[in-house]
């Protein structure tokens, strides 16, 4: 029987890399991306390039518009912060931290897991660049996980566990960066930027834009963008 | 301040009953529902009405198409099984369970809740009628309660903690019909058939029918459908 696992693809650089990650233990990974509103849409593009470059078993778009919630400077009419520093980004919970929006990810994810039957479940957070988002902590993975297990036939009728795999969570953009570069990953496909052109043009100064750069340079490497 | 809590709500009347006891407790209630792809859509028209009777503060209608998965006989091409025994109906996990629905349907209630600033969910789950869905039990509102304090900026910022309600989890059908009685809760506008005709008549022989049914029974009322 193969292994099946769900994976959750933003078309930016961590989840391509978990996607990388996930496939060396040989999942067959079913990719579920999200139109939820975003103000950086044309991730989505991003995404179906990483999943075709991959080869997600199954790629499929949720429509879930948060912007009937709004609540954050990605699906609302707020400015993206440009240009902080490394002390403002480490520091507090940002303006484009999406309410709940990990949470409701993940709970889609369990939704086609179960449906597949499917035991595992990929995240690409990361505790260390996004250190002020509560849903990239690993005791919220812990605590979703814990959760899923009892919302779900899992442990009722199937007597299973779901896992939740963050395999990036303890790493920092560099290293994630590095992973990705050894398994020869062509991160040019992916799209990390928050506030993009419509054609799908980084900004360059958001914090996702930053942190990618900076990543990056450790690496001697300067993206062509 | 007022105490703001948001309310999932879908038509029928353990949600109904629900929100009177939420607004005896002196909340505004910020009603949510959902348009997921439910064979019974027309149990959203029934929201609207409720929403409206009960004084609701705002009432939205998010957009989730759980088609998207299938996997239930609520949201695919598979029969609603009809004219079941009661041991039928309390044994196992029914088809018309819906994978990781309520995780769903909780997960956009605390973004809501989040971005609103409330501290208090409301859901109308019953863990005796509805034996067999896993995400209707008290161990699994407890699990998501956990996370939710630990997915979000109440843990972390606003040292606040977010409270799942679930005042009717533990009462059977007939005394859920009672409490709202006893509130005058006008019942006819609401709907619980899995499987209503397209002009919202029910079908009298679903699981939800039958216990539906039988509540009222109790009580000696039969209703005019």
């Amino acid at each position: 029987m193969t292994k099946k696992a769900v994976l959750l693809l933003s078309g930016g650089l961590d989840s391509a890399t978990t996607f990388a990650l996930a496939k060396e233990q040989e999942f067959d990974v079913y990719a579920l991306s999200f139109r939820y509103g975003q103000r950086h849409a044309v991730e989505l593009n991003a995404a179906k390039k990483v999943a075709e470059m991959l080869g997600a078993k199954e790629h499929k778009i949720a429509d879930i518009d948060l912007r009937l919630f709004g609540g954050s400077a990605l699906t609302a009419d707020i400015d993206v912060p440009k240009s902080r520093s490394d002390d403002e980004i480490s520091h507090g919970i940002p303006i484009t931290y999406v309410p709940a929006r990990n949470t409701i990810f993940l709970s889609f994810a369990l939704a086609w897991a179960e449906v597949l039957d499917a035991y595992d479940i990929f995240i690409g957070v990361n505790a260390l660049d996004y250190s002020g988002y509560p849903d990239c902590r690993p005791e919220f993975i812990e605590a979703f996980e814990k959760m899923a297990n009892l919302a779900t036939a899992y442990g009722v009728a199937k007597n299973q566990r779901i896992r939740i795999h963050t395999p990036i969570i303890n790493m920092t953009k560099a290293q994630i960066i590095g992973e990705g570069l050894k398994r020869n990953l062509h991160y040019s496909v992916t799209i990390s930027c928050y506030d993009p052109s419509s054609e799908g043009k980084p900004c360059g100064q958001c914090d996702s834009c930053i942190l990618r750069a900076k990543g990056f340079a450790e690496h001697g490497i300067v993206e062509d963008v």
